[in-house]
């Protein structure tokens, strides 16, 4: 597959007189595809019923007729004034009981089922109108489901919509209140329609009413996103995406991406580090302008598998942005950087966020690959570089990865609804899992806990899964289960049975507190202390003589939650490591791609190469 | 008189089939006492006025039968859901003016009447039942007041019971406002009618007006519990306690105790250092598994006088807990230490929260004696070596103290109203002066401001005390006033009669701003500028001249906060200290009580005590 | 002119026998003029419509009659208790929706109608009682707009105010639309009705419409003056008087000013270095008791400005105050510095707030020259030493300042509602600004945007001005324009006419990343990147090359935000600097005076100041 460049456009934005030359430019800069009318409600349908497609149809002409493939948006994530007053209490309804109101975007509650059937109205308007128009390549159902935790709602739609579910999940009311432990505080229900939803309480509801209330919620974003996607199913052949932003984790994107064909996401290294990375001030400031160094590989190895296999980079940042807390440029060279980076790991396109920096607005500080004045930014100079040397590299093949991760969203909410350590947060811990095997040269493949199969790889790791699956007991690879993994139900109840090895107990630990494990580093923010049988093989001990990581019947355990050094050890003693320092390393079929998210000259088997630079590897010889 | 062993123990969260071979253990283990019923009013009255005692009677059969004596418990600090429906408005309102909702504890309001009556008839219909049961030895009235900030609330119900506690205090509305100085903004009213409750002001209310609030909320507290136990009264002849939660300082315990026999309260080491305690990162750090040496003995001192010389610990912390923000597991030996150290206090009997730990619910990561999978855990074996060990010491007999400190809870309710200083907090100042006291080897009695009688103590220390009580200026003991001591009325106002001594100014210092006190510490947090009369003697200056501690008309006046060393200095001026150094001292009557809270060694008197182990002296020998 | 003294007074707080004895010892001390009635309206209209004057009358009179000057106040700051039962919906409302209500002060909205017209009757009342009274020498109206965050209210009033304002600066709900963008997320109106008030958004709404929404409500501050201005002009000649508390940004002090005759302000220095300055603990803990040496000097200047000439500071800081985090007491001889600095920037009346403390209400804890017990405080002592002093120096001439700064609320707003950078903070960058020309020797004028003239200055700063005017371009001073000066319309977009040189982009940066400026200081917080005409002349630049300070068409722009060192190094560059260390210097027509802050002797060419003491130079000679 020949990697393809894309851009966001907003040519409502603009003057007409200026979409030719936009379109001219784009293709100069080897741009093929782009994306429209994402925001675009109130240009579509002013009026209640009254649609105004004339102005898209005009710039659709204009973008293909300079041979340029239109992803056409469903515009829902922004809901014009009027809908409002239509219905008033579709807005969410944040956790202190405040509506949402207008006024920004996302401004819908996913239980408001006549927003939904609205929705769909409009999804269907525009399918039956571009849905078998050959410029329009793919489509874009909504934006970003869940940015601005917009996932959770408190509304009264929220709540007897969550009062259904819990009904057709339990069939009565008393299998609910065993399932979920409400004896325990006299929380015991009578009838369905007492269940609140699980906010302003006292002290903390019941963890097993929280989790069920996260589950509902998740489980209303898909059935959203469904109803679209069934709408423009009997509209279109073309296929269908929608478009995730990073490090969103209150619903389960597995889920939606059932129904869609490609998986995209938003990549902002920049945003990304100084808002939504656990990490020391120290990496923060080395990676201040460029972006930590496995942050977007993990997000794109997670969407190659939400995407079954086909994925793209949807918005990737050209310069500096405006949301993060501080907004520093990227280094020279980053954005080419990125862009090969998400190649490296399959992306079939790559689409800068955005054409041109909109001088008005909520984002009018974020950087466009042309200046509010027309100007050619920074970050344009580099998309072309890269428009180029993919025509000189040409196709690339994806294989297998060396080793697998698991990552499931209901154990996210499983650890947020019950932590424990008021610092235990699953998506950090996967994340650090997923560098210590990049430093140590493998390539992942990132599963979720239905995958059918995690036969094949070298190791398997499965830090803080809330439960294992069968398939993940019955492997060929090597399974590495824990910290935490296993030690509570789909109810959120410690398992009782006898099936389940359990710890004898388990340890939250303060920032502060590192526990030795003689040289080979420290045990952090968790332990657990088993009674390793006999017959079981300890692997790895802390100072004090607890088992770290031990072998039982066939299958590794991890009883603590590792420090760098210590997953490095982890990792040698269960692999063939090939550390790659600085340095990260992606294979494919056919190449080696060697990136260098440093700002300094790092050297790759004799090779130098410079800040900020990658190297492209093929059949041994650097061609890049 | 020999101290006993409880346990706090759930039936109705177990199978029925399970409760026999528990009551075996329990005795097993050397457990005298166990707790019911505490949270089960959903089971003991699922439907309103359908009381299903036939599980509890069996329980209560099982228990008694292997030879355990019961705590019953009123069920009020969990109404079940049928209570919301009947009295929506029963929920308290938070300070932003929000109910806070069913669906954990605790939820109820002290001002409304119509759940105080609900409670008052559980406990006659609990009474009746088992009110002359002789296998009931004990009754415990709701538990733990205050939890979760449950004290103050800003209900209407609140409101009106307000105006009407104004009005009964303040007689006419002039007298109000001339008490609370209400001229001052033009707050003045009319009528009791027009006052709200103090908060959603535009800056902060007027602090008399607040005072009188929380003096209210506190009374609310006692006449709610009042009502529970003048219908027990009428039922039992047992003992009443109520079971109070450490550091809760929003209600007068005093005046709930007066109404009762016996105090209880619960001990959870571990969670009060990182939750509840004001202390320096390495403080917390030396301390993290064994809790700070001074907390406990501080409430096991404070409860001995909230119970009129009877006390219990209702929960001893076992293991891990849940509810700290990072919750490590106790050091080997700590469970026993602190089962001992509340012997060494005085406590008739020490109870276990909880038998088992909970597989489900809020508290699921909350350790018990046995593990959810029913295997001791290292608590468990820790409290039956104890039980052994009681039988070999036998009988322990207190005695008065070598000292005594002046606890007031309206102290603290006047200085969190008026700080003055962002980290000015009485029971910080408390607690400091009270360690300060136990590392001068001195036993110490904790006094309410309304004791008849100060007399007998080597020294008396009254740090922060609002007003001085004339018994205390009366006394034989040597008596240290300040800092801040005297410097406000019962209405929160600087007083200007001419038989106050005041100081000519008083200041608020930054964390980081300490004066030096020549080499013997610093002045923190607070420091007071006297006009010292000629006659009067300065102990202690800082080193700008201004005295720290001086003698005036036989008392003794600190002007300042004092650090740890500079506390050491004042005490060993005023009595003749025997430093302890982080060993702590606890004398009965016959025996000397030796307890080392750190993880090493310590030598007391040619004595080797083990990290987190006790000594246990008798006639000059040591015994344990 | 030669400065007086005065004093704040509250003769409805204490005995009327004690009135007369006050004013003596007030005239004793050198005291000239007495502020009163700010706070009276209870005592005034104790009942709707039922006036009580005699007291007052019975105030002035003993108070005129020992030849002080009276300063009446309409009492709007705190209405009584009864307007809130007419006026229910007269209380502001905050960004989470809640009233703000009744119980300490400036309990209204500036929307409300009703209680405007209240507040015009109370002046009315008062004017025509008073207005003629030759005792009565000024008039204050209203006490410390904003104080509180009370300018910003989001009630119903204000919103359907906020919508014909809207409707009258922008004629049609199309021009409304295009002007904010609104067609950024679909967010266009099709009537003004629909606009409701930012606040509540999923994410950040509009700049635009916040920006709005922060002109309107400062529009409506100056309308609310206005209508009492206007009813006591017809009332009085005597001055007309608002008092500003220091460092209140949301309303434009220009605008209110522009309809009086004096601007007076409220000087605590020790309260704004702990709660209103943005700067290292280093710096804070150096002049922790003496207040920052700017700080005031930058107010004196800005009041000067808003009065046009006619300022004084209301309220000077006596000793310690109640309202800071913390409250120390100032450093010997600090409140006598204070006042002399005042009186070296021209304040005509310096004024202690207050004469004695209050032993009551939320300000008991606020020092006075007198303590509660009627003993001279240590402030006393210093005031009077200023009045003696006064009388030996004799009239100070002003004159025109060295250089000027450019002071914009506006532009405030703008950076508020866009920062970009979680610490771009307009006042602080402006403060810097000011420091460093202090630093460099200068004496400064504070202009507004719309001073007819920036002529006959050294050099003009104009860092963080929203936009630029037409005069600040054509004057003959030497102007430095920047970091982010006119980068922004009034509309809050970026400029894309021609005409605006514009940056290629702007960097926030987090407060550890300094970018090195060879050996002259960092860039700090922002940097922009500026495409430099060959025309240009670069004068700093920074180790990587980018222009920091550069001459273009005869300006000179910042195009970056400096520490303390590259300050000093572009002042030097481009002015003769003659630096004071830590000495302030202020020249007037006759005198120098020389402010030492610190509390360690300094020296200034050859004479010995010490600390927290001052200097003055006339003709060459020390007279002070």
């Amino acid at each position: 597959m020949i990697p393809e460049l894309g851009v966001c456009y907003y040519p409502e934005h603009w003057d007409e007189a200026m979409w030719a030359e936009d379109a001219a430019r784009m293709v100069e800069t080897g741009i093929t595809w782009v994306r429209i009318a994402e925001f675009a409600w109130s240009r579509l349908e002013p009026v209640p019923g009254h649609f105004t497609f004339e102005w898209l149809d005009k710039a659709i002409g204009i973008l293909a007729g300079h041979g340029l493939k239109v992803v056409m948006c469903t515009p829902t994530a922004t809901p014009p004034r009027w809908m409002i007053d239509r219905y008033p209490d579709m807005l969410a309804v944040d956790g202190a009981g405040q509506p949402r109101t207008f006024g920004s975007r996302r401004h819908y509650c996913f239980s408001h089922l006549g927003y939904r059937a609205e929705s769909v109205r409009i999804a269907q308007a525009l399918g039956e109108r571009y849905g078998r128009d050959p410029r329009i390549h793919a489509w874009q159902i909504d934006n970003e489901y869940g940015c601005h935790d917009t996932v959770i709602s408190y509304s009264d739609h929220a709540k007897t919509a969550f009062q259904g579910w819990c009904a057709q999940r339990y069939g009565d009311i008393k299998t609910l209140n065993t399932a979920w432990g409400n004896v325990f505080w006299s929380i015991e229900y009578t009838d369905f329609d007492q269940i609140a939803l699980p906010h302003l309480t006292v002290t903390q509801p019941n963890p097993a009413h929280e989790l069920a209330f996260r589950r509902f919620s998740s489980d209303q974003v898909t059935a959203y996103n469904r109803a679209q996607a069934q709408a423009l199913r009997h509209a279109t052949d073309a296929p269908l995406i929608h478009n995730y932003m990073g490090r969103i984790l209150e619903f389960d994107h597995f889920d939606v991406g059932a129904d869609l064909d490609i998986a995209s996401w938003d990549s902002y290294p920049i945003g990304f580090l100084s808002d939504r990375l656990d990490a020391s001030e120290a990496h923060k400031a080395k990676y201040l302008q460029q972006g930590d160094p496995d942050m977007q590989a993990f997000h794109h190895d997670l969407y190659r598998s939400v995407g079954k296999g086909r994925w793209w980079v949807m918005e990737q940042q050209p310069g500096p942005v405006n949301w993060a807390p501080y907004n520093p440029a990227p280094l020279e060279g980053m954005v080419r950087l990125w862009t090969w980076e998400a190649i490296a790991h399959g992306a079939e396109v790559v689409s800068y966020f955005r054409w041109r920096q909109a001088p008005f607005a909520q984002e009018q500080m974020h950087a466009g690959l042309l200046t509010p004045q027309n100007i050619p930014a920074p970050g344009m100079t580099e998309a072309a570089q890269v428009a180029r040397e993919i025509a000189q590299i040409g196709a690339i093949t994806q294989k297998k990865a060396d080793a697998a991760l698991v990552f499931d969203y209901a154990s996210d909410w499983s650890w947020t609804t019950l932590p424990q350590g008021a610092d235990f947060t699953y998506f950090r811990l996967v994340l650090e899992a997923y560098k210590a095997m990049r430093r140590a040269g493998l390539t992942v493949d990132i599963l979720p806990v239905t995958a059918r199969s995690f036969d094949g790889y070298d190791v398997v790791l499965a830090p803080g899964l809330a439960q294992i699956p069968d398939s993940l007991t019955q492997t060929d690879s090597k399974v590495v289960l824990g910290p935490r993994t296993g030690t509570v139900t789909e109810e959120l109840r410690i398992p009782t049975s006898d099936t389940s090895p359990l710890p004898q107990f388990s340890e939250s630990l303060p920032p502060d507190h590192k526990r030795s494990v003689q040289d080979a580093g420290h045990v952090v923010h968790w332990q657990e202390t088993w009674d390793v049988a006999d017959s079981d093989q300890t692997i790895i001990s802390d100072d004090a003589g607890k088992a770290v990581l031990f072998e039982s019947d066939g299958q590794f355990r991890l009883a603590a939650w590792p420090d760098e050094t210590l997953w490095d050890t982890i990792l040698g003693q269960l692999i063939a490591a090939k550390p790659t320092g600085d340095l990260r390393v992606r294979t494919t079929q056919d190449h080696i791609f060697v990136i260098n998210y440093t700002n300094e000259d790092q050297s790759y088997e004799g090779h130098k190469i410079k800040g900020c630079d990658l190297a492209i590897f093929k059949d041994g010889s650097r061609i890049l």
